[in-house]
C-alpha cells in the first residue's frame, strides 16, 4: 500500500465510526429515555477517544509526509482528499490534550448550565461557565491561528465554512449594514396594509407529518435513505445514506413546521447527493457549513416560500390542513404566500424572517469577533447586546438576557465563528439562484408545477457532487462568478417590495 | 493501577462500546431506512473489530494471570468479576482469527439467505450455506470444547446458559417427554368443550400501544430507562439505563401483542435492575439466556397470564379496547383468562402457548446435538424434524419446511445450543414462582390487585441484584433449592386441568 492508500483505509474507518457517532447523537436528542443519559455520555466519550487516537496517531504524520512524494499521479479529487486530510491532522494534533480533555468537559457543562439558567434568565449565574469555556476557546484559536498562520477570528471562522475570513464578512455585512434598515424599514410599511388571514385551528401532529412526509418527498428526499422525526431543535443528522431530519410541531399553527421540514430537507438534499465514489473520505463530505446553509435556504427561501411553489404544495396544503381548518377563506395559495414571506422585527433570531434575520447575524459577528479578540470583558455582553439590538431593530433586550444574549446554544457549545455561515447561506443561496433561472429562465413555472427535477439537477452539478474539492468561494464562483449581496438584496426587494 | 484494575478499566471500555453497538443493533431493527445498510454495516464490522482487538490483545493475557496474585483481598464480587473476564477472554482468544471472520460471513449470509429462501419453502438451495455455517460453528464447539475441557455440545450449551450440560437437559427433557404427551391431550379434550369468545373488531395500533404502556408501567417498566416501540421481530434490546423493547401489532387481534410486550417487559425488569454498582463489568451484566427467559416467562406465564392479573387488567383492556370490540360479551375477566390459556399443537414455536412449547424444544434440541456431534447429514433435516414432529405433537411438515426445519432464525445465524435456554426458562419461571408463593401466601390476590411491589423485591433480591454472580443452576438453587420439573407441571395441571 502507498501512504496515500494507508491514510484512505484510515479516514475510511474513521468515517465509519463517526458515522455511528452521528446516529447515536441523533438517537440522543430523538429517542433516548431521560435516564439513558449518564451511560451514553460514557459510550459517547469512548467512541471520541478512539476516533482522536485514530486521527491522531504519530503514524499518520509519516504517511502524510510520504503521500506528498506520490501526488505526480493524483487527480484533483485525491489531492483535495490529502490536502483536507492534512488539514484534519493539523486541527486534531494542533490542539494540546490536555486542552482538548478542557474543552469537552466546558463544553458539555456550559451548554447544560445554559439548558438551566436560560429558563431562569440567569445571566450572573451563567457568566462564570460562558467565560471559562470562552477563555478555553480563545486559547484553541490562537493555537491553531499560528498553525495555519491565519488571524485568530479568521481561524474560527474556517471552522466552519473554509476559506472564509474577516475581511470577506465585513465587506458583505457592511453592504447588508447600509441597505437593510431601509430595506426593513419599507417591507414593515407595505406590509402594515397587507391583507392575511391567518389559519385557525387545531392541526393534529399526524396531519403535519403526513404534509410534511408528502412536501419533502416531492421536492426529493429520498425516504429509503432517511427519515423525519420530531425533537425539541430541529437539525439535520445521521450520514449521507441515512439522513435523519426533525422538527417540532404546533398544534395551532402548521405553516412553521412545515418551512421547518423543507428547511432541514435542503440541508438533507445536499447530504443525500454527496458524491458515492469518495463518501467516507474528507473530499466526500459537505464544503462546510456556508455552502450547507446555502442549500437548506436555496430549498426554504428560493424554492419553497416563492408564489409559485405555493401553487404547488396549495392542494397537499388543502387535502391535510383543510379538514382542520375554522377560516377555511385562509385557504388561497395568495393568502397561504403572504403568511410564508410576513416579516417581523423581533428578538429572536431562530424565528426570524429572511429579511431581518441578517441583523441578528451581523450583531453576533461583531460579538464573537471582539470576544475572542477580548475586546471587552464579558460580563458587558448583556449591555453590548442590548446597545447593538436597539440600532439594528430597535428593540431592547434589557433584563431580558433569556431572549437577548442567552437565546442560542451555539456559544455555549464552543461554536464561536458559526454565525456568519447563516447570512452566507443566504447570500450564496440567492446567488445560485439567480444563476440557474437566468440558464434555464422557465424554472419558476417549473417549480409552479412541482417539477423540481432540473433544479435538483443543476444543484447536484454545482454543489452537491462537488463534495469538499473547492473552498466555500471557490465553489460559489465556479457555479456563478465572484460572490456579491446583489442578487440577495434583489431577492429581497423583488418579493417584498415588488421592485426589480 | 494493579492488573485487577487494568482489568475492570479495560472491560469498562469494552461495555460502553457494546451499549453503542446493541443501540445502533436497535436502530438497524426498529428506525433504519433500507438504504442505510450497507454503511451501517462497515460502521459495526468497523466497531466490532476494535472491540474484538480490547478483548484479545496479549496484554489481557498478562492482566490475568497477574490478577490471580491479588485475589486475597478479593470480595465475592470481584472474584466472580475476575472468573468471567478469564472466561470471556479465553472464548475470545480460542477461536483463530481466520475461522472467526469466516464465521462471521457465514452468519451474515446465511441468515440473509434464510430471509429470502424460508420465503420461498426453498430448503435445497438454502441446504449449502446451512451446511458452511453449521461446519464453521462445530469447528468452532470443537475448539472451545478443548479450551475449556468441555464436551461439544456442553460447550454450545455454555454459550447461552452458563453451568448448563447436556446431562441436565437430558434429566429434565426425559421427564418432560413422558409426562407432557398426556396433559397436552387432556388440556385439548377440556378445552374441546369450554365455551371462549373471540374478540371481534379493528383495534387500532395506536390504542394498542397505549394499553401496552400502560401494562408494562403498572408491572414496573420504568419508562425514564426505556422504551416501547415496533419491530418486525419482538426482542428486547438496548443497554440496562436504557432498555428498549419491541412488539407488533395486528388490526384484528390485540392479545397476542400485548402478551408480547409483557414478555420482553420481564426481559427489561431483568435488565433495569442489574446492579448498578458492577454495572459495565462482566459480573453486573444478566445470569445467561436460560435465567433471562425465567425472567421474562415469570412475568408473562407466572404473572400476566394468571386468573388474578386479568381481574388487574380487565379494566385497562375495557377501557382501551372496549370502544374498538364488536363483541363486548367477550370483555370479561374470565373470558380474557381462557383465552390467555387457550392450548393447540401447532407448527410454529413462535405461536404456542405453555403446555405445547415444550415439544418444540425438545425436538430442536436432540437435533442440535446430533448436528454438532456429526450424527447425520444436515441434508435429512427435513425428514428428520417431520418424523420427531410427528412424533411429539402428531403433526407433519412433509413439503413445508417454511414452517418446519427453516422456521426459526436461530440456526441461520449461528446459535446452536441456545433453545433448551427457553425451556430451562420456563421450568425456572415456575420454580421461582412456587418459592416466591411459600414465602408470601398472598401474593396471588396481591397480583390481583396489581400490586407487584414484593414481586420485584423478591425477583431483586433473588435475581436481578445477583448479576452474574452465579451459575444457572446455582442461582436457581439459592434461590429456591435444587432446580426440578416439578413445579413447571404442578403449574400446567393446576391451570390447565384444575388439578393439585
Amino acid at each position: 500500500m502507498t501512504n496515500y492508500q494507508k491514510l484512505e483505509a484510515r479516514f475510511r474507518q474513521i468515517s465509519a465510526l463517526e458515522d455511528l457517532r452521528s446516529i447515536a447523537g441523533w438517537d440522543e436528542a430523538v429517542m433516548m429515555p431521560a435516564g439513558g443519559g449518564p451511560s451514553r455520555g460514557r459510550s459517547l466519550s469512548e467512541l471520541g477517544t478512539i476516533i482522536q487516537n485514530l486521527s491522531t496517531e504519530p503514524q499518520l504524520k509519516d504517511w502524510l509526509e510520504g503521500a506528498e512524494g506520490e501526488t505526480n499521479q493524483f487527480n484533483d479529487w485525491q489531492k483535495a482528499n490529502l490536502r483536507e486530510m492534512r488539514r484534519i491532522y493539523l486541527e486534531q494534533t494542533a490542539i494540546p490534550v490536555e486542552l482538548n480533555q478542557k474543552l469537552i468537559l466546558a463544553r458539555m457543562t456550559c451548554e447544560q448550565k445554559w439548558r438551566q439558567l436560560r429558563a431562569k434568565n440567569d445571566w450572573a449565574g451563567f457568566l462564570p461557565h460562558l467565560q471559562e469555556l470562552l477563555n478555553l476557546t480563545r486559547e484553541m484559536y490562537q493555537g491553531l491561528s499560528k498553525v495555519f498562520g491565519l488571524p485568530v477570528y479568521d481561524t474560527a471562522l474556517n471552522m466552519y465554512s473554509r476559506g472564509l475570513n474577516e475581511k470577506i464578512v465585513e465587506t458583505l455585512f457592511t453592504r447588508l449594514r447600509s441597505e437593510l434598515p431601509g430595506l426593513i424599514e419599507s417591507v414593515l410599511a407595505k406590509q402594515k396594509h397587507e391583507h392575511v388571514i391567518f389559519p385557525l385551528g387545531e392541526f393534529p401532529m399526524h396531519a403535519q407529518k403526513t404534509l410534511g412526509l408528502e412536501l419533502m418527498q416531492a421536492v426529493g428526499f429520498s425516504m429509503d435513505h432517511g427519515r423525519l422525526d420530531e425533537s425539541h431543535h430541529p437539525f439535520c443528522g445521521g450520514t449521507p445514506r441515512d439522513v435523519r431530519i426533525t422538527t417540532r410541531y404546533n398544534q395551532n399553527e402548521f405553516v412553521s413546521s412545515l418551512m421547518g421540514v423543507l428547511h432541514e430537507t435542503g440541508h438533507a438534499l445536499y447530504e443525500q447527493h454527496l458524491p458515492e465514489a469518495w463518501l467516507g473520505q474528507p473530499v466526500g463530505s459537505s464544503a462546510g457549513m456556508s455552502i450547507h446553509e446555502s442549500q437548506s435556504l436555496f430549498m426554504e427561501m428560493q424554492v419553497c416560500r416563492s408564489r409559485e411553489f405555493m401553487e404547488f404544495a396549495f392542494p397537499y396544503i388543502e387535502r391535510f390542513m383543510g379538514p382542520h381548518m375554522d377560516n377555511k377563506e385562509a385557504l388561497t395559495p395568495d393568502n397561504l404566500h403572504k403568511l410564508v414571506t410576513r416579516a417581523k422585527r423581533g428578538l429572536i433570531r431562530v424565528d426570524a424572517d429572511e429579511v431581518t434575520y441578517p441583523a441578528h447575524v451581523i450583531l453576533r459577528f461583531e460579538i464573537e469577533r471582539d470576544l475572542l479578540l477580548d475586546k471587552w470583558p464579558l460580563k458587558e455582553l448583556p449591555t453590548v447586546w442590548n446597545e447593538k439590538m436597539k440600532g439594528l431593530l430597535g428593540l431592547s433586550t434589557l433584563g431580558n438576557d433569556k431572549n437577548g444574549c442567552m437565546q442560542d446554544v451555539h456559544w455555549p457549545s464552543g461554536a464561536f465563528g458559526y454565525f456568519p455561515a447563516y447570512t452566507f447561506g443566504a447570500v450564496i443561496a440567492a446567488q445560485l439562484f439567480k444563476a440557474l433561472e437566468s440558464q434555464i429562465p422557465d424554472i419558476r413555472q417549473k417549480i409552479g408545477k412541482g417539477d423540481l427535477a432540473s433544479v435538483r439537477q443543476w444543484l447536484n452539478d454545482q454543489i452537491w457532487s462537488q463534495g469538499s474539492l473547492y473552498s466555500t468561494q471557490e465553489l460559489v464562483e465556479k457555479a456563478t462568478g465572484p460572490l456579491s449581496a446583489d442578487p440577495f438584496l434583489n431577492h429581497l426587494n423583488k418579493r417584498y417590495l415588488n421592485a426589480h
